[in-house]
């Protein structure tokens, strides 16, 4: 079993991660939450696989348990779900030290957890990730909420989870192209700061994309590591903690031209570290030899390497948007060399459409 | 001028109360939050009077100010509100360091402080109260939030404002029967916690009720001492808060019962400070001479001491749906004496239709 510890001003919390954990999720919210019903919210397409186990283990722990299903994608993570779920919660007259657990991927995740953060002004929060994205990426740190017709997790808020449940083994009914958006963040992970791990993944890619349950462990343990490194360092995002961003200013934006569920949000991130990877040559960050290692394990882990994407313009456009737009100036994250980045603000124009073109397919 | 410091683990911010005051809200404004554009959103009903002052007084102070009126009350503080304002603030391209000032009542503030503790996770706050109950109360402490149909604030966070700028002289525009209810706000915290301060305030009431500035900033700087001194040792309502909530138990059920806007706050937990002195003394809690004393004072301020009610078991239903319901048990905060009060949420349903016979008119 590994376990990461997130120690913050106000709360401590644990990360457990290990094959089986998900039938000890009662157990572990039961630790956290000593009330008397649990809200259980799970992805519709679990109901058949690892919902029946989650509902037991909390049963089992003495939780009168709620089920309400997440249907849909990012299209879901709305004001609108949130509203659906206060009224579920009001309906069974949850109190202020019930339970509210996710599981599932990181958009339902978010969704859940801002409900969780705004109901009665704050209710425990367990997630329980069902997706590698989430369980080394978004169920870790505490961001939650939504997206606003203008665009994506523009309206949220900080609420930490009271734990973090992480199996491997719900990764064998992932979707492969979802694993590899995974793997995309953990690759994110080690650019910025462990080139160790970035050796170490590359080297176990084929272990990790045929869900070896030991390999991918660690994989979550190492990552999940360096994420609560960070949070811990700064929980919100007023420094370092926009590092993790890394990838993400393009990537955004390639969600948002491209368009929701056409491309996934690994896969952008994928693309978004090859164009900021080319954004840092032109702008002399990055040492010649570091787009090509990067592209070298984008590719091994099977994601895209290029994209169709609409005109400059419009990816320009959705980049001003970004929520880290400081003083009307896009911040991106540069790599300098494999385990470490810079944040730069003052990049021409001309050098922002060169990394678009090295990713446009 | 009176300056009250509320300090808190993550934050630190002042309390300015001064006649005059309001035209210094940009200058307050700046000190705050380094930033270009501030969004100023002003309670309609003041736009001829206070509005162009504190518009005035942010562009003097280099904001580029945009203005977006609040229209309504209690049926206005929803999400919907809450939806038009990211609108308005998505539309400006707002910045994570913009601040939002919330001109107006307590109504007002709520809302537009649960925009602000939610867009983009949080922008910077400030509070420029113009009623005396959001003066004394609802500016100082960081609880925000929007009612939904089953009940009141039961959707919401802990956003601390980055300062609250109270003017004595724009309570001249307030009518009468929204400065008693401040007062009820006063006559609460001084039952909690102050018993020199419920003699002050009765001895004063006079000078009050006829707006006498250097009375109402003293009354002003010694309600928000107390209230900041609740916060600071219990921010997140775990423990002492709940104090706070003396009067609000049966309160919110009057409002709920009688109907927003029929009622008002204030008015409401007038009456409901009075429910609960006859549930102390029904339960040997308070000392016999209490209620009298505290119906006198509630008298003395204009507010009503009677009301045409529900039937009890309509009242009994809204009080189980309170947000401070604990494992089913609903918590009282009831009067020892003047100047403290207990817990307890062991009470015998009689006894509360006894409290509810005892304000019905």
């Amino acid at each position: 079993m590994h376990v990461v510890s997130v120690t913050l001003p106000h709360q401590h919390y644990l990360v457990v991660i290990e094959p089986g954990a998900l039938d000890r999720l009662g157990e572990r919210t039961r630790t956290v939450a000593p009330a008397a019903k649990a809200l259980l919210v799970f992805d519709r397409a679990l109901e058949a696989t690892h919902l029946p186990r989650a509902r037991a283990s909390l049963e089992a722990a003495g939780f009168e348990t709620v089920c309400a299903p997440f249907v849909g994608g990012e299209e879901s993570k709305t004001l609108t779900t949130v509203h659906d779920l206060y009224d579920v919660l009001l309906g069974h007259r949850f109190e202020r030290g019930s339970p509210v657990i996710a599981l599932g991927g990181g958009v339902l995740g978010d969704t859940v957890g801002f409900a969780a953060a705004t109901y009665l002004r704050g209710v425990p929060f367990v997630q329980c990730p069902t997706t590698l994205l989430a369980m080394v990426d978004s169920s870790v740190g505490g961001k939650v909420g939504v997206n606003v017709r203008q665009g994506k997790n523009l309206v949220g808020a900080f609420h930490q989870p009271v734990t973090v449940v992480a199996d491997p083994l719900v990764l064998r009914s992932l979707p492969p192209r979802e694993l590899r958006c995974g793997l995309a963040e953990c690759i994110k992970h080690a650019v910025i700061g462990d080139a160790e791990l970035f050796a170490w993944t590359r080297g176990h890619m084929q272990e990790l994309l045929s869900l070896d349950p030991v390999a991918l462990a660690q994989l979550i343990a190492r990552n999940v590591a360096i994420k609560a490194a960070v949070v811990m360092a700064d929980e919100k995002e007023n420094g370092v903690r926009a590092h993790l961003n890394f990838g993400h200013t393009f990537g955004h934006a390639i969600e948002a031209g491209v368009g929701y569920g056409r491309i996934l949000h690994g896969e952008a991130v994928g693309l978004g570290m090859l164009a900021a990877a080319t954004l840092a040559g032109e702008l002399r960050v990055a040492a010649l030899g570091l787009r090509a290692e990067l592209e070298d394990v984008v590719g091994r882990a099977g994601l895209p390497r290029r994209a169709e994407l609409p005109d400059d313009e419009k990816l320009l456009e959705a980049m001003a948007l970004d929520k880290k737009v400081s003083a009307g100036k896009v911040r991106f994250i540069l790599p300098e060399r494999v385990g470490a980045v810079v944040m730069r603000d003052d990049v021409p124009p001309e050098a922002v459409r060169a990394a678009w073109a090295s990713i446009r397919g």
